[in-house]
């Protein structure tokens, strides 16, 4: 039985799964749960992830969430995954965990509180409140500033690496997730780090076609209109 | 060279990093880093971690921050640990990874969240702001009552397991900052949540006599004072 893999390209840490899935020549299959329709709250989803959140995988007996989880568990679980996506070196390894721990406090914090409270909460109905949205971006720029002059000091990939690891793809998937802010808000925060940009780039090449295919839902998403109308979001 | 933990006891994830080596006889020297007095701004710590976050570890070569990252870097370097605390099955170590990386959006953004904003932020002359107070201790309710009814759902550590793992030690003593809230609060919020409080005190068994001797700096923090009069530190 194929690993089965839960979640909506809509999704950043789906899409990570997804793309890493499919560059890696890993059969699966793809199970849509529409988290606008509240699909993750659904009785049969919760048999699976008891928190509602996506993705999930089932491989065999083993059902898991958590997106890092996910991708280093495919890592130690499928024997043709490539060392550079999570090496075995203890050191390096312990840079990856590093990285991808960083990633939940700040980045992710950040831009996913951004999207969540100025964009989405807002689209579906739910309230969200100015400070937050206020509170968020501050972390989503330092985060930009610490991925710019920290983790992509050295080299093309972060912490060093001159190929990309799962920390890459993970923290790649969510910078693009910025491109659901309006083109005046997405280039006001990114347009100061040009190797985030270039990082960005690099990750896209090194999964290529993938990393295109896997993001071509969230380029038609309807927040395109009011982005090509050069709409904010929010008032500063 | 022994390896070098710097941190300071107020925080939890050092308290985890110091008593998992205390717990398993792994040679260190321990090195205060005062975060009230700002010294993770330092140069000479900022070469160490560039985040300026505590805890981190210098072991030879390597300099590593984010205390999961530390906790199983800790558990692969050094031969003498037992592998309940991070077990070799990749199946097992996944349910490890997933509860981890679950901690830090949701357990440590409810709980680090209301202490910092509720407590540390004023006592510090920093801002905070009630909505974000609010919405942290929202996240932290919703956490405690996943933990009550997933994780700790079967077993006596988290995600059934008989002996506990880094995850046990990480989140308790996430769940210990709690202490530092009024009486009245600490009890209205931990109260419903049996098997979390047995699960605190099976941890603190299981890490004897290091859990109360790694924790005494907080029980022993000014904060205190107003929780023995029974103060409220924020309205509802």
């Amino acid at each position: 039985m194929a690993l089965k893999v839960y979640g909506d390209r809509m999704s950043e840490p789906t899409r990570a799964v997804l793309i890493f899935c499919k560059k890696n020549g890993i059969d699966f299959e793809e199970i849509l749960v529409d988290v606008l329709k509240g699909d993750q709250f659904s009785p049969k989803y919760k048999a699976i992830n008891p928190m509602n959140q996506i993705p999930a995988i089932v491989d065999g007996q083993l059902k898991l969430f958590e997106s890092h989880a996910i991708l280093i568990y495919l890592c130690c679980a499928f024997p043709g995954v490539a060392s550079h996506w999570y090496p075995g070196d203890p050191a390096k390894r312990a840079k990856i965990h590093s990285i991808l721990d960083w990633h939940h406090s700040y980045l992710r914090r950040g831009a996913a509180g951004l999207v969540f409270n100025s964009i989405l909460a807002p689209l579906n109905g739910m309230r969200s409140y100015p400070q937050i949205i206020i509170q968020a971006e501050e972390i989503l720029l330092r985060s930009l500033s610490k991925l710019e002059n920290v983790w992509l000091k050295d080299g093309s990939f972060l912490g060093g690496s001159s190929q990309p690891s799962i920390a890459d793809l993970s923290l790649a998937c969510e910078v693009m997730q910025l491109e659901l802010l309006s083109e005046k808000d997405y280039h006001r925060i990114l347009s100061p780090y040009k190797k985030v940009k270039k990082w960005i780039e690099d990750t896209r090449s090194a999964t290529a076609p993938y990393f295109d295919e896997v993001h071509e839902l969230l380029f038609e998403s309807p927040k395109r209109d009011s982005r090509e109308n050069g709409d904010t979001l929010w008032e500063k």
